[in-house]
């Protein structure tokens, strides 16, 4: 399933409206005989593109697959088919489909005498690759990311306005690999007037990366038409509102929109409870003054302060990545008795 | 050595000015028979107490040392004098003691036939129990380390003022744990008028801890004569400046002091140079507005950001402790040689 884990993040961002899906074809002894993940739309799904690298080997072997496979004809048939057709004997899937029309995949195989098996590192897949799709299948709405960089005091830049830079290259390698896989980044003019961003997705070897998101930018402020956001190497949209719901709405066909706003257009996000989860890149540099990485959220006391669930930390290289979630369930309650009534 | 460097972390505080120093005593066969950490100053050291815990058993055995044995008389006999009479075959110690007038403790052992190794689990020992001890050696001064509690952008109290609680309970239970180590806490008057706090250490049960640290208030504002800080419950000490090294200076005498004051006298010491480690303990938690926790460190632009060598990062409860010591040497080079010019 890791396999399949990793052939689905390979194809994050190139198969839009369909989900990235990945799957592992084993033979009969359990040896890797094929890998696929989804292909651009109207071309083959994950499990299609696996069964075609193992050819005769997938007879009587296993089909291992990070989404339950598809049982209907949309512009290619159904996954069932292929996988009844090559001979698999065993089909292990993380996820059931939410989506009601592709739905009822493993009762198909079952009726065809195929052993299924739901899942397999389910939370590992619906963290991961499918994180976005899922969200959009359950709410209607594209899932939303703010990724900020900032010093630990959560600056984003000195008192002077200079930022660069604040963490460090390894880090500032990973926000351009992500960027490649998602369908829109978001910023408001204020960022457009002072960074004057490209906000591509450039590979390490300074190239533009194959699939480029939809830059988007947001507010009521005339943006020069040399900046460079409006040159060629991507789309741009410009949209005339500084509300974060009506930005939302304008993106609503597509699936994982990052926000890469300054201070306000963050605030005006999260105040509309806009933000499923926040990537925070933290450099281990004091500043003391300057821009804060966060402005004006609509929070006046600490009862109104906004609580993330912490979903991990990472180190990257100085820096450390913070990825915080929605609360998905009421879990804050104090754990310990004794009040510590100073801190 | 675990065990050794545990028994150290237990006395921290209550050994002053001796180093906090743990000693485990092994059997012929291996098996531990006394363990022992140093004694409140004129108590015996951490070796002379697992000796008399193991007793005759110690014959023939092995001394496991956070720090190398002293070799001089101070106010009780030197430890390897103990070892020898006790029957000691083998020490092992994590450091050297840089002392001079205590050093010698080694070459004294071997003299009288004891083999010694030198080195195991030199880095924990001197990042946990004798870092303050190490860092007051080497320079003369006390260890400084400034510890707060913020959210993630970087707030330590809310637009209103109000800041409880921003972390969890398992945070705060944490610092009071730590107080109890200490030598020294220095808040600013502002933090006194402020938050008027008892900067005592308590236990769980909500007692005072047995070991208090010196309440230390920094500036010239007044503080009223019915703040708390001035209660019976620890000693307190007014010191009527603002000068991060003036407040040093002043307390030359004590190893392991904590800076808890706000972001005018955080960002006052971070200007002198005079803070050695950073304790950030943050929240998963947005404020978007109210007090920073750091403010004017004199920091103009991003050239001058202070920069600080992460030494750990761990998770309580939600929240997660981020440790940050000054560099000791210049490692802070790029390691990638793409350009990513924008972020």
């Amino acid at each position: 399933m890791r396999s399949a884990i990793s052939a689905a993040e390979g194809v994050r961002g190139t198969t839009y409206p369909n989900p990235p899906v990945g799957a592992v074809i084993l033979d009969v002894t359990g040896a890797i005989v094929g890998t696929g993940a989804t292909q651009p739309p109207g071309g083959p799904h994950a499990e299609v593109v696996a069964l075609q690298a193992a050819g005769e080997l997938a007879r009587g072997g296993t089909a291992v697959v990070t989404l339950e496979p598809c049982n209907h004809f949309g512009r290619t048939p159904p996954c069932t088919k292929a996988l009844i057709d090559a001979g698999i004997a065993t089909v292990h899937f993380a996820l059931r489909d939410p989506n009601p029309a592709a739905a009822g995949g493993a009762a198909a195989l079952q009726q065809a005498g195929i052993a299924t098996h739901a899942g397999v590192l389910a939370d590992e897949v619906a963290a991961g690759p499918l994180r976005a799709w899922l969200h959009k299948q359950r709410t209607g709405r594209p899932h939303v990311t703010w990724k900020y960089a900032a010093s630990l005091d959560g600056r984003s830049a000195a008192a002077d306005g200079t930022s660069k830079w604040i963490t460090g290259p390894i880090a500032r390698a990973q926000v351009h690999a992500e960027r490649a896989k998602l369908d829109a980044i978001v910023v408001g003019t204020g960022t457009v007037l002072t960074d004057d961003p490209w906000l591509t997705a450039r590979l390490p070897s300074g190239e533009l990366a194959p699939h480029q998101p939809m830059r988007v930018v947001v507010g009521h402020t005339e943006i020069p038409s040399t900046a460079r956001i409006l040159d060629k190497a991507a789309p741009t949209l410009l949209l005339k509102t500084r509300d974060a719901n009506e930005v939302v709405d304008a993106l609503a066909e597509y699936t994982d929109v990052l926000l890469e706003g300054g201070p306000t257009l963050a605030g005006a996000f999260l105040e509309a409870r806009r933000v499923d989860r926040i990537l925070a890149y933290i450099a281990p540099v004091l500043l003391g003054d300057g821009r804060s990485a966060l402005g004006g959220a609509g929070i006046g006391n600490i009862e109104q302060a906004l609580r993330f669930r912490r979903e991990s930390v990472e180190t990257i290289g100085p820096d450390v990545l913070l990825s915080l979630v929605q609360f998905d369930r009421h879990n804050v309650g104090s754990t310990l008795d004794t009040d510590y009534s100073e801190e």
